[in-house]
């Protein structure tokens, strides 16, 4: 078992990343606060690691709350579910809540931890790839608005997380290349030898091998640990992660949550990102070939939905979070492990750009 | 014009307190961060108040978000409206939210601002007694859940707060009643003297005597503000406040939110509080004889509402945020001037205390 320490002042919290967690009780007990319990899980992973979770609370009073699986229930109907769950057992402001499963899952349990009674505790248990690398490190928690993606939302930080690699073994292939898709932008972001090492190991991560896993979680926690730690509530250097994202959630958005994982919408708008950065002159035309080729290895789409209109893409990466005094801001790559927040591109390119790929499509 | 200063380290902020401070833009333009605003406000205020401050604005974009006027309204659905007028109007992370209301609309200004994007700033400008007197002050937002009152929310300061005491001018007299019991509350836990100028000066009070309600104000917010400064996140001290507020939250629960005002569910509380305070033998007959005098001359209920049992007290009073660790804490009176938090009442007494009081309903 590797532990990596997220530094955050008096919100420090540790990360354990290693096979069989789920079954060591030690990890989970001493960052439970006060003597109650709400697991927050979904009907897909609930079944498969509920009971493993819940035998270690036996000596606490304790409950789940169930959510439907999947994006599109990431809302504040479903969020409250959760709060009535909490209420009808009684559970007060001493409780701590652990979110089992995904990113939804994550995101949802943090906001219900930081707005239940004010805040409360939680811990996080995330069971898919992409969560592990992303969505457990950071605090940003939240729901979905039907007009933008994570637009109600609060930055809490969780006690700890609990990384058991063995989760993946139950993951579908789409979970684990939409995992990828995270995993692949610590390295065009930041760090130029990782995204090499992704590109020689890439095969052994498809076919799920431990440690390669295990590695790539790793570095990809240390990576946006190392960034979130200087710039938490993202005045600045923390929006860097943000790559991909903006033409991402347009593409969630557009197609309603769902249909398309966040993973699959971040793959594709890293290469749109990747795209605009080479017209700008700035991305050498090889790297866009490595990058756009990385991407496609992972099984991750390279077009936009076909029925995306160049004007769609504008109008809702407008009311993006990222956009600055009405001004769009982008995250471009300089070069492959060097990106910059960017409000200077040629707004005729990006739309070039998305026109070149809306045809494509 | 009086100004009190909030003392929160970098989350300190200004109350402006005085007549015709609607008039003076350089009170309002100041705090707003960004180019935009929202203002929020409801049915009943916007009529009176809105255009106004809006005139203030006409520099910058803004908008409005006009809810319906009630207790029964302060929830998520209608939450979601003010993120739907947001992103509707394209009001980004730098946008300043501006509260125009009574306590339900700060409360839900307050937690849409702490929420939105994960947080933007906002400003009160308090129109009823009671919203200047309490939820101004402290940094508490939220809105209610179908079972219990304000279980969901954030601690989120403003940038300052802008008492008006013109805009009492339109208040009805049972808003203004309401408003009082706070005000009472203050004197009971906290302060004999200020107790004693209450009983000194109530007609003026009920007469609307422009400066006996300008002190009153000021000596409410300065009492609140140095409680909320020694203990802003309520790990102790600031529990005080909720003297009343456990069996008023009961009723309100139990009437659905909004057949009693919360002022009038307060002030029935506070006798409950106070009676319970003589059978443990702490405040003196004639102090809680002093106590129903001062509640019942500002024409608030002294008894509970006819329907309610015994245990239907009791299971509410159960999931208020006051319990701590499955154990009911109530805030009792030692004397007028002195309350504390007590874990150790007698449940007899208690439930003696609720028997009479809801016989004489």
């Amino acid at each position: 078992m590797e532990i990596l320490n997220v530094e955050l002042g008096n919100r420090s919290y540790p990360i354990y990343i290693g096979q069989d967690l789920l079954q060591k009780p030690e990890l989970l007990i001493p960052h439970i606060h006060g003597d109650s319990a709400l697991i927050v899980s979904n009907e897909t992973v609930a079944p498969l690691y509920l009971q493993q979770v819940s035998a270690h609370l036996s000596k606490i009073r304790h409950g789940n709350s169930i959510l439907p699986d999947g994006e599109k229930y990431k809302n504040l109907d479903e969020l409250n579910q959760v709060f009535s769950d909490l209420l009808e057992q009684r559970q007060n402001r001493q409780t701590t809540l652990i979110a089992l499963g995904g990113g939804v899952v994550g995101d949802m349990t943090g906001f219900a931890a930081a707005s239940y009674q004010r805040g409360v505790a939680f811990i996080q248990i995330p069971t898919t790839l992409l969560a592990q690398v992303d969505s457990s490190v950071g605090g940003k928690t939240g729901v979905n608005h039907a007009l933008g993606k994570n637009m109600i939302g609060a930055f809490h930080q969780p006690q700890c997380v609990i990384i058991d690699t063995d989760t993946l073994d139950t993951l579908e292939d789409r979970q684990l290349y939409a995992g990828l898709a995270e995993i692949i932008k610590y390295g065009l972001i930041i760090d130029a030898e990782f995204f090499a090492w992704l590109e020689d190991n890439l095969d052994a991560l498809l076919a799920r091998d431990k440690t390669a896993l295990a590695y790539a979680i790793r570095r990809s926690c240390e990576i946006k640990a190392n960034v979130v730690a200087a710039d938490e509530l993202e005045k600045g250097q923390r929006a860097l992660l943000n790559f991909g994202h903006t033409f991402g959630h347009a593409i969630e958005t557009a197609t309603g949550y769902g249909s398309w994982l966040h993973g699959e919408a971040v793959g594709c708008g890293m290469l749109l990102a990747a795209e605009l950065s080479t017209q700008m002159g700035w991305l050498a035309p090889e790297d866009l070939q490595r990058t756009r080729r990385l991407i496609e290895r992972s099984h991750l789409p390279i077009n936009p939905p076909t029925d995306m209109s160049v004007n769609q893409f504008l109008e809702l990466m407008a009311v993006d979070k990222k956009v600055l005094d009405g001004q769009l801001r982008l995250v471009l790559l300089k070069s492959i492990g060097k990106a910059v927040v960017n409000t200077d591109f040629s707004t005729e390119k990006l739309k070039r750009c998305l026109q070149q790929a809306t045809r494509a499509a």
